[in-house]
C-alpha cells in the first residue's frame, strides 16, 4: 500500500475490514455535494486528494458535472483521471429496450475498467453529484463491483438540500411528510401524490415542466412552488414557479414545495 | 469586524448583501451532518472555527447531540459557547397546548438572547444536526430572526443519508418515489403511504416502533425494511427490522425501505 492509501485509514470506522494481505484497491463513491465546492465534506476532500484513480461520468463531448464541482479544489490531473461518457447524448425513453441495453453494456464496460484498477491494488474514487446512494449513476457500478472489492461510500449534501438552502426556505417542519418525485411520472400520478403530501421536491424536470406546473395547479400548490436552477452554483436562479415565464428547465433544476407544519 | 469575520467572506456568494456600515452580526445555521465529524463540510468547519458565538440545543442536564458531533474538531470553549436547553425532558404530545406554549416561549427567549449578540455585531452560529432546513430546531430561531439580521444557512449531510450509507444500500434508483415519514403519523396513514411509495425513510421512531412495524407488515414491506441506529456514530447498529427482537428505538434511529427501481 502506498502512503496515500495509509492516510485513508484516518477515517474512523469508515473502511470495511480488509485482510492484511489484501492486494485489491477500494472502490470509493464520493458525494460531491450540490455544486459549491465549499459543501464538500472533509472525508470527500481527503479521498479526492489521495485516490490514485479518479473517475467521473459525462455526456459525450461535455465536461462532467461532478468533475466541474471539483475544479476549485482539484486541478485536472490527466495521469490519474478518466471520464466515463454515457452512450447517448440525445435521450431515448429510459424504458426503451435499446436504451436499457446500451446503458447496461456501458456500465458493464465501465465496471470492467474499474475492476482492472481495483484488481491491481489501486483505489478508485468515483465522483458523484450530491449523495452517491440517492439517484446516482455510481450505484450502477457499485452494484457490479461490491461483491468483489471493498467499498466506501462517502455521503454528500444532496442537490435538494442545496436548493432549499439557497431558496431560503425550510423544507419540512414538525411532522411534515416529504415526498421526492421524479417529474417523469404520469401527470395524474404526480397530481395525486402532490395533493397527498405536506412537502415535495420534484426532480428531473427537463421537458416535463409544463406537466409539473399543471399537476401543481391541480393539487392547489402552484402558489407555494419554488423553482431553483443551478442551486449553490454560478448562474443560480430562484424564482416562484408561478412567476417563471417559460418552461425551460436545464439539468440542474428542481421544484420545491415547502412544508408548513408545526411552528411553535 | 474582526479578522475571523473577514475570513467568512471567502465563501462564494453565500452571504447575503450587507451594507458597508452594517453593525449587526450574521446568524449562521450550521449543518453538522449525520454524526461522524468527517462528514462536516468545508464551509461548516470554517464557520465553527471563526464564529465568535456558538450555540447548540440540548435536553436539560444532557450534552447536546450537535455539540457532541463537533467534539472531534472543536474543543469546548465556554467563553464563546452556550446551550439552549429545551423546556421539557419528558414529552407531552407535541400538539398539547402546554407543550406548544412552553416551546414558543423557549424559542422566543432564545431568539432574544441571540438577537442581543447579533445586534452587538457578533456573528452567531447555531449547530444543527443533519441539515438545518430539514426538520431542524434551528428553523424556529431562523423564523424569529431572519427579517432583522443577515442569515447564512450551511447545508449538511442529512441523518438519513448517513444511515443509508452505513446500511450499504442505495435508497432510490431510476424514477423511484421517496417518501419521508415521521413515525408519529396514525397507523392507517403510515400503512397507506408506505403501500404507495417506492422507497421510504421513517424518522422519529421513539415509542412508535411497534406501530411502524405493523404498518410495514400491512404494506408488505417488512422484509425490505432496515433498522439503523446511531448511523455514522460510535455504537452504530444496522439490522433488518424483521430481525430486531425488541421495539426499543433511541433518538438517533430510523427505518429505511430501499427502492428497487430501474437498474440497467
Amino acid at each position: 500500500m502506498d502512503a496515500g492509501e495509509n492516510r485513508f485509514a484516518e477515517a474512523p470506522a469508515a473502511q470495511p475490514d480488509r485482510p492484511a494481505a489484501a492486494v485489491t484497491g477500494t472502490l470509493f463513491g464520493v458525494g460531491m455535494g450540490p455544486g459549491d465546492p465549499d459543501y464538500l465534506t472533509v472525508r470527500a476532500m481527503r479521498v479526492l486528494e489521495h485516490a490514485p484513480v479518479l473517475v467521473h461520468f459525462c455526456k459525450k463531448g461535455r465536461r462532467g458535472n461532478a468533475r466541474t464541482i471539483a475544479d476549485a479544489v482539484l486541478p485536472p490531473e490527466p495521469a490519474r483521471e478518466f471520464a466515463l461518457a454515457y452512450p447517448y447524448t440525445t435521450e431515448l425513453h429510459p424504458d426503451h429496450p435499446d436504451y436499457v441495453g446500451a446503458l447496461a453494456a456501458f456500465y458493464d464496460d465501465a465496471a470492467g475498467q474499474l475492476a482492472d484498477h481495483l484488481g491491481a491494488g489501486r483505489d478508485v474514487a468515483i465522483l458523484s453529484e450530491g449523495d452517491p446512494f440517492f439517484y446516482g449513476s455510481f450505484m450502477h457500478l457499485w452494484r457490479r463491483l461490491k461483491d468483489r472489492f471493498p467499498v466506501e461510500v462517502v455521503p454528500g449534501v444532496t442537490g435538494m438540500s442545496g436548493c432549499w438552502t439557497k431558496a431560503g426556505t425550510p423544507i419540512t417542519w414538525g411532522d411534515d411528510v416529504l415526498t421526492v418525485l421524479p417529474a417523469t411520472l404520469p401527470a395524474a400520478d404526480l397530481a395525486a401524490r402532490l395533493a397527498g403530501t405536506d412537502a415535495a421536491v420534484i426532480m428531473k424536470l427537463g421537458r416535463h415542466l409544463p406537466k409539473v406546473r399543471a399537476a401543481l395547479r391541480e393539487a392547489g400548490l402552484l402558489g407555494r412552488a419554488v423553482y431553483v436552477e443551478r442551486g449553490t452554483m454560478a448562474g443560480e436562479r430562484v424564482v416562484p414557479l408561478a412567476d417563471k415565464p417559460d418552461d425551460v428547465a436545464p439539468y440542474f433544476s428542481m421544484v420545491l414545495v415547502p412544508g408548513e407544519g408545526r411552528r411553535p
